[in-house]
């Protein structure tokens, strides 16, 4: 039944379909309904989304949801979030309000510096080396002229490029170690070009090409100086809602929870997890590439040589601060920012951010989804809430009409969910109609 | 004009859409029509998507692509992915067929522990709550007997709880550390909801109980034994195609360019990026959690102290090996994964597999990524397969008709694709018409 294919990628959409309904080890000829169930209407708005990836078969649907009332910097934002998870946008809205009444979000970019590589072996004299480096430099600048033209005119560019010698790790290996400014680009293709031109310029132009040996030339994710700031601070006596009983032991426990999540790494990691479930939301709402993020930020995390939490929480003379340092290359110009009408509205939705706000406003929303997280941590649990945005999605896999619904939210307001006891529940409501 | 709300999440969906439009900077009325062409013409299947998150305004669309020809431990896989990133299906596409005359991928499933933490303070004799944790300790159990009834069913449950010391890091600071083996299931509810039962019961029957104070309870994402290893092997003369000249300095590059990624941090981040790009897309097409994926991995990648490929390349005997090693927390079972119809029929593609199955065919989507992106990189140069797909993005935002389109891709064959260089030959194209 199943067997392989050539140029499969060649074919149209329609014989993609027919193929994978043939050769998929489902016999549910109901694939295709599905598939083309979630095509839009519009034939050239299907288009445009088909030819983001290549064998695009269909849509899949994240849900582009809101969460308002997002006060940084003294000005208000209503944040666009992309997530599958129940309960992110919830818990960002609830931070969102939370510190609204204390005046907001503080956040800055403290670097905004990307890497590039070129990785080659080179077999000769390190003295050689440098000496040939120094004078290529200029011309490594100048033949890269057309690639730059348009990022020079944004006041981005070539910062700087220096010769590495890693020698001592592998041998003859050197680098040339480029960093770059991108402006509101995220770079990634600007900053790849250029190195591979400067490869091709420091390869060619040596006396003996034969001796440089070019193995890569690519950007780095790792971007630790490429960093933005957030923060939040409060006396510790505001500290109150109706889940905090006493502000300053629940102080004292977040703090603690943040210490914890420096010093053990199973609950480190989960708590910059928790932290990227609001990064990422707004990363991808914005068309931006969340694989770089997540990258670029554990790697971050684990600088000091043990994994660690990327925020921090005090109490100084009774003020209670909490704050996030993470490193976020993003872009509001190229990719898919502009190209994707979602990621466009969204975009228009925080005023067209350059790259530095939607840094700002991205951390923002990363501070916030961990500072709800450890609220709920510390105080009512972190099932509590997640348990009762889930258990729509419970009560959908039984196929539950509006009425049981309303009848489930009620009667699991005082009592356990899961999934069992939603399966009781549900049985019994239906064999007492 | 901004003003905070409450009560937003409340609003029905058109209400909060129209509030979006009267608080959001943009003056830009289209804001509904954007938003609303993205709906679906199907009310049900509209609000079941609508109901996967909070204040879900539209439907985000990715891209739900395939990767033919996947020879895993030999059987054929068509894997389902999605991803918003040009190049990344062709890339993973390219290297199953690469494989796939070789004797495909092998994988195996190392282990499938998961980790979750009760979080507590207890002041007084480390010596008392020892014996108080070995007397209590099968209260424990028994006392998630309703929540772990199902589990147990499926021949999976609480493995160990165990108290662990932490006061030399942080005064009065323990844990119950628990493992968990969750079968088919991802297992964060019930994780979770064991932990904080675990925290109830040994709270409330210590002598006084005033003595332990809980702090949190939750599941790790760190799971270094929950670890799933892919590899393809071949002897060196078979590697070879139209883009590899030399199938042995290929090899040797190859197995150079991997161990470049575990002796520079700013290589390895961007190498492990790569792998990510092949496993979310995997992880999101079956209706997993990619933060929780992207934390354990990376947090599993810099577990030495110094943050490392997890890929491995070596050559012994002629013969030339590429292998991964990964953490990957998944289920096949529970969350959105037979919820989102798309997810669901990803799974269906996949002949239904268990967890386990699903971690082998992810690890591979990961493997085959990173070979791809390595072999691109050591040989055409990471741009030459990028630009091209991305030129059709670029050609979008210059909304190219189909004619133009052919006239681009004809030209950029042999010339540098930049935004600049597109933007010239479109304005020259034009101005001929």
């Amino acid at each position: 039944m199943k067997k392989p294919i050539s140029g499969f990628s060649k074919l149209n959409k329609l014989d993609k379909i027919e193929w994978v309904i043939k050769n998929s080890f489902s016999s549910n000829n109901n694939i295709k309904n599905v598939l083309q169930q979630y095509y839009n209407d519009d034939g050239k708005l299907q288009k445009l989304h088909d030819e983001f990836a290549e064998n695009t078969l269909s849509n899949f649907y994240l849900p582009f949801a809101i969460a308002p009332n997002f006060l940084i910097n003294n000005k208000l934002y209503i944040i666009p979030m992309v997530t599958e998870e129940s309960s992110v946008i919830a818990a960002a809205s609830k931070a969102a309000k939370f510190w609204l009444e204390k005046g907001g979000f503080k956040a800055e970019v403290i670097s905004t510096i990307k890497i590039g590589q070129v990785h080659f072996i080179f077999e000769g004299n390190f003295k050689d080396l440098k000496d040939y480096f120094e004078n290529i430099k200029p011309k490594l600048l100048t033949d890269v002229d057309s690639l730059t033209t348009n990022m020079n005119n944004r006041g981005g560019g070539i910062k700087n490029i220096e010769l590495v010698n890693l020698n001592d790790q592998i041998e003859n290996y050197f680098q040339l170690k480029a960093s770059f400014e991108t402006k509101d680009a995220m770079g990634a293709n600007f900053i790849n070009s250029c190195l591979e031109q400067f490869s091709k310029t420091f390869k060619d132009n040596f006396k003996d090409s034969s001796k440089i040996e070019i193995i890569m030339s690519i950007l780095s994710n790792y971007v630790p100086e490429c960093i933005v700031k957030a923060e939040v601070s409060c006396p510790i006596e505001e500290l109150y809602d109706n889940s905090i009983v006493e502000p300053i032991s629940f102080a004292k426990n977040f703090v603690r929870a943040v210490r914890i999540a420096e010093v053990d790494k199973y609950r480190a990691v989960t708590h910059n997890k928790g932290i990227m479930n609001g990064i990422d939301a707004v990363v991808i709402a914005t068309g931006n590439d969340f694989r770089a993020v997540e990258s670029g930020a554990h790697a971050y995390a684990s600088k000091s040589g043990t994994y660690k939490s990327l925020t921090k929480a005090s109490i100084n003379d009774n003020r209670f601060s909490f704050s996030i340092e993470v490193p976020l290359a993003l872009g509001t110009v190229g990719g898919l920012t502009k190209l994707h009408p979602l990621a466009n509205l969204a975009l228009e939705m925080l005023d067209n951010p350059s790259a530095e706000d939607l840094m700002q406003i991205t951390a923002v929303a990363g501070l916030a989804q961990n500072f709800a997280a450890i609220k709920s941590l510390i105080t009512t649990g972190i099932q509590h809430g997640h348990m009762k945005m889930h258990l729509i999605n419970m009560l959908n896999q039984h196929k539950a009409s509006d009425i049981e619904k309303e009848n489930a939210i009620e009667y699991f307001k005082k009592n356990t969910v899961s999934h069992l006891n939603v399966e009781k529940f549900i049985n019994k409501l239906r064999s007492n109609d």
